[in-house]
């Protein structure tokens, strides 16, 4: 059974060292001192690695079960529920008038790292009540957040979000659950929806689904959409739980990965709802929590990535076969072990750099959003914005392929579900499907977020990057192994975005046709660019003197082999880039 | 349920338009018109997809049992099987005097992509059989081959591969399985071997083992290991079975995919066998049935490309969802279908060209294993050994990818089992674990191929694709969109090639750093050659006037986005592979 490790230290050094958090002047940063985020993740860490990833292979075998309309979770989940509860996890970063404590967004996202890594599936139950808990928080009326934030809060009760139905899943303006007005202000909701992640399950009192769904009479397409809060038990006035609601689950599906949580089918039948936000604006309010979701899917593909390199070194380690060629390095056994080899170490430095670099571009982005939601800073808001779908796409795909090549080193004990990487396989899969795929995510950056604030956003960050390497050009230790690379990559990120400009007004499919491409090119440069902070921090470190040497040695090299070995990726994407639609849009569909 | 069609015009395509391959000089090959190969591959498409295909989803849900000592394959399995054996198709390929039809290995190779295509767990049976026959073939006396080959070749018995035990796989010199001689000239086997595909079965009267194992006293290392039969139930002199020999299974393995394969811990306990081929040489007879495996391992990645394009690409045809930007194509219905969209276009394209591409790669490949066999063709022999190790880690490595992709185009629906596109991820995952890693495929191909015949095949490989380009140049269909992109890639391989002699002398590790690399880019170039050649042909054919203009239109279009878009990452692989080792050996083991 895998073992988890929470990276503790490479996280302090991250908020700390490199993005010194405790400088920023963002309200309730000035708490975060190095000492007071360790005790917290020391404590988040020490029930990732005690409770929760002990029993992800449980979850991964047992599944979760559906008989006679209950729901059951894996063994063990319930009482791991509650004692994440107890330690007042699924609050961490809530508004203290609802019960939360009020931490910022960062230390929830760095919290949501550690569980995720351990349990992603089990963390997805509280991780869907916290995005309901925030569309709650922005769009409802007082008495709203009274009756269900300070339970969800408290994962007393969970959410949901409801968008998907059989015939629609991106495409959310041919979506056809009803809500019929009543007399009484609230509606009556009947439809179905389908990929409902934690839809129902044994581990809350109630479940509080924020649906999708049409008021007859309103405009067609997504501008009709409004957003109902549909509990699976009515709720009194009082808070306290009433009858059992229109709402029932018609099946759990089977599914590839994430078998501990319980992905169900929802039938909802004149289920009894309340309109949550603005008529007919349902879609804006679901975006609060589905721009959440994003980064917490982000996070979610890094976290993967993290027990799956875990598990590829400890094996590397101890599994002795063959010899190194450039002379045997365990005289005693057998054989050396399989880190001795330049491919396995390839495969590994793959997983080390990726992890390292996804998690100071996660963190970076938590304080952007701390930034934008604690001091209402449109510039914050507006990078964040165009960051989320890079991060969002290549955080995911990059962090399932480092899952696929942990395997690979496990050759095939990896393949054998007993070693427990392929679970990191299948459940890393989902992220880049769920939330938008990742191809939704390259056309929201290339459609949407590119042209921000008409592309002030994406050019004030070409900015930044050049900035960083003008002012540290002099630096000989960075000079060649990291501005130079980085130069490169981000000449080449803004030619792709200059092709676009040129070639998406004549034809917006120039555009689009590499909008995967762009995303991947986007996300490397993002990373490459955290490696360039990296390591200049750890070489300052260095030359000053500093007594960890070994560490920031380690940062270096590891950023050492990122730039020279995954950055070289941007000159292809380029390539595809400027080859623009044509290759793609020749066939006729019958040709294909 | 997944549908399947067997692609055999492309298939007839590469085979007479692209290689002639019945002008070619080499025996049997006369024979192979194309109404005769029509006639063979329509047989064995109906098989395909009638009988084998629709067991392909049974196979992964129920998997195998092992109950009482006695392994139950799915349902419908047995019927299959002796279907297939009825129809002759498991002795397609082997020689006429054990009962084979005597077909060269062209299109017993064509055959196994059809039914790996339908049932890759199921078409492992015969395949694995087909392995344990040519190695008898190819070392048993002719008693052994009187013996065993005509049951093989019927597939009356089946074949197995024993070479991994718990403690070794890549590295077989550590391998401890005891072969104790014994008086009459028997060998006792004694020892534990794991990961037996097809290991044992309820589909055949016999399972032969063929074993490697230690004669006491031999070589340390790999040059004392030896290969053996070792018959499931004692074979009589007669040909007749007798007692069950000291062969067991001790456990099925639960795996990621490929359910419907019995993969067996086998347990020897002094089981009677006799030695195959020479004392002590036993690596080099089971080399014969490793390159065969190999290649055939190769086409089992591209097989799984294929049923998963073909059902993306209809999901892309009928799942409507969003508009075409360009303009709105399906005006009577609520959307578009997902294919108007680039980036589902960019997914459904690389499939296309990858697996046309792969086919006519493959398809070359076993045309060389032809000549090679039955013309003692020399060259021939080391050209499809330098070609074998590329072939079998590109091709499952894109190929993986691939089904990964057409998942993708799904979203959620992909994540379902239901959907049957997750079987083919999942199945597809062990091409790149199995038959040799894939990293170890490229220690193959960097360390030993290279420096095959002191360089002259890979020489002799780039002046083909030199001439080739040469005796086109003056063709301006192709030279911009086909014979410029295949020489800037032709160019980085080489240069790749000349990277690893004059750094890989001083250390070793320069080379092997980059063996992964070089891998993927000696893919490419072999890929977008056969694209060229593809191109020239089907240009020609429209210059020419064919009566099938579209079909040679959507070659060339399909060939053209390969060039635009697959080989541009020819430029990253060199880009890597010229930082050199460097940065992948710099951290100490504990750093890491």
């Amino acid at each position: 059974m895998p073992m988890y490790t929470a990276p503790i230290k490479d996280i302090q050094y991250v908020l700390h060292d490199v993005l010194e958090i405790s400088k920023k002047e963002i309200v309730g940063y000035d708490e975060l001192d190095r000492d007071t985020t360790g005790a917290i993740f020391e404590e988040a860490g020490k029930l990732a690695e005690q409770v929760l990833a002990p029993l992800n292979q449980i979850g991964d075998t047992q599944g979760c079960t559906f008989e006679n309309g209950i729901i059951t979770t894996p063994d063990g989940f319930k009482e791991a529920f509650d004692t994440v509860k107890q330690g007042g996890w699924s609050g961490l970063d809530c508004d203290p008038e609802y019960g939360g404590q009020g931490m910022p967004y960062l230390v929830g996202s760095v919290v949501n790292e550690l569980f995720s890594s351990s349990n992603m599936a089990f963390a997805m139950y509280s991780g869907l009540t916290h995005g309901a808990y925030s569309a709650i928080h922005a769009h409802g009326t007082d008495a709203q957040k009274q009756t269900y934030l300070p339970k969800m809060v408290s994962c007393d009760w969970t959410g949901t979000m409801n968008l998907t139905e059989p015939h629609c899943g991106t495409d959310l303006g041919l979506l056809r659950t009803k809500a019929e007005p009543q007399d009484d202000g609230s509606y009556k909701i009947s439809g179905q929806k389908i990929f409902i992640s934690a839809g129902d399950h044994d581990l809350s009192e109630n479940v509080i689904h924020l649906v999708l769904a049409r008021i007859p009479g309103g405009p067609e397409g997504v501008k009709g959409i409004s957003l109902f809060i549909v509990p699976k038990f009515e709720v009194h006035e009082d808070g306290t739980c009433g009858a059992r609601n229109g709402v029932s689950v018609g099946k759990i599906e089977e599914k590839m990965g994430i078998h501990g949580n319980a992905t169900c089918v929802m039938n909802f039948d004149e289920a009894s709802g309340v309109l949550l936000g603005e008529e007919h604006k349902g879609m804006r309010a679901m975006f609060t929590m589905m721009n959440e979701a994003r980064n917490g899917v982000a996070v979610q593909g890094l976290s993967q990535a993290v027990p799956a390199y875990q598990e590829a070194l400890q094996y590397a380690k101890d599994r002795l076969q063959g010899r190194d060629v450039t002379g045997i390095k365990n005289p005693d056994g057998p054989a050396d072990p399989l880190i001795v080899h330049p491919d396995i170490r390839r495969i590994l430095m793959d997983q080390k750099s990726f992890i390292e670099g996804a998690r100071a571009t996660v963190c970076w982005a938590a304080t952007l959003i701390d930034q934008a939601r604690r001091e209402d800073d449109d510039d914050a808001e507006a990078l964040v914005s165009l960051l989320t779908p890079v991060l969002k796409g290549f955080l995911t795909e990059q962090g399932f392929q480092m899952t696929v090549q942990a395997q690979q080193v496990f050759g095939g004990h990896g393949y054998i579900e007993e070693s427990g990487v392929s679970q990191f396989v299948r459940d890393a899969r989902i992220t880049m499907i769920y939330e938008g795929t990742n191809g939704v995510q390259a056309l929201d950056l290339v459609g949407r977020k590119l042209g921000l604030n008409g592309g002030k956003t994406v050019m004030g960050l070409f900015d930044t990057v050049k900035t960083f390497i003008k002012e540290n050009e002099n630096d000989e230790a960075l000079k060649s192994d990291f501005l130079d690379p980085l130069k490169s990559a981000s000449k080449d990120l803004q030619a792709a975005a200059m092709y676009f400009m040129q070639n998406g007004m004549k034809n917006p499919n120039n555009a689009l046709s590499g909008a995967t491409d762009f995303m991947m090119l986007f996300g490397h440069v993002t990373l490459g660019f955290m490696w360039a902070k990296m390591a200049k921090i750890s070489s300052d470190a260095l030359t000053s003197g500093t007594s960890d040497a070994a560490f920031h040695q380690t940062k270096v090299a590891t950023g050492r082999y990122y730039m020279a070995r995954q950055l070289p990726a941007t000159c292809m994407h380029l390539t595809r880039i400027q080859t623009g639609a044509d290759t793609l849009m020749d066939l006729s569909e019958g040709q294909f």
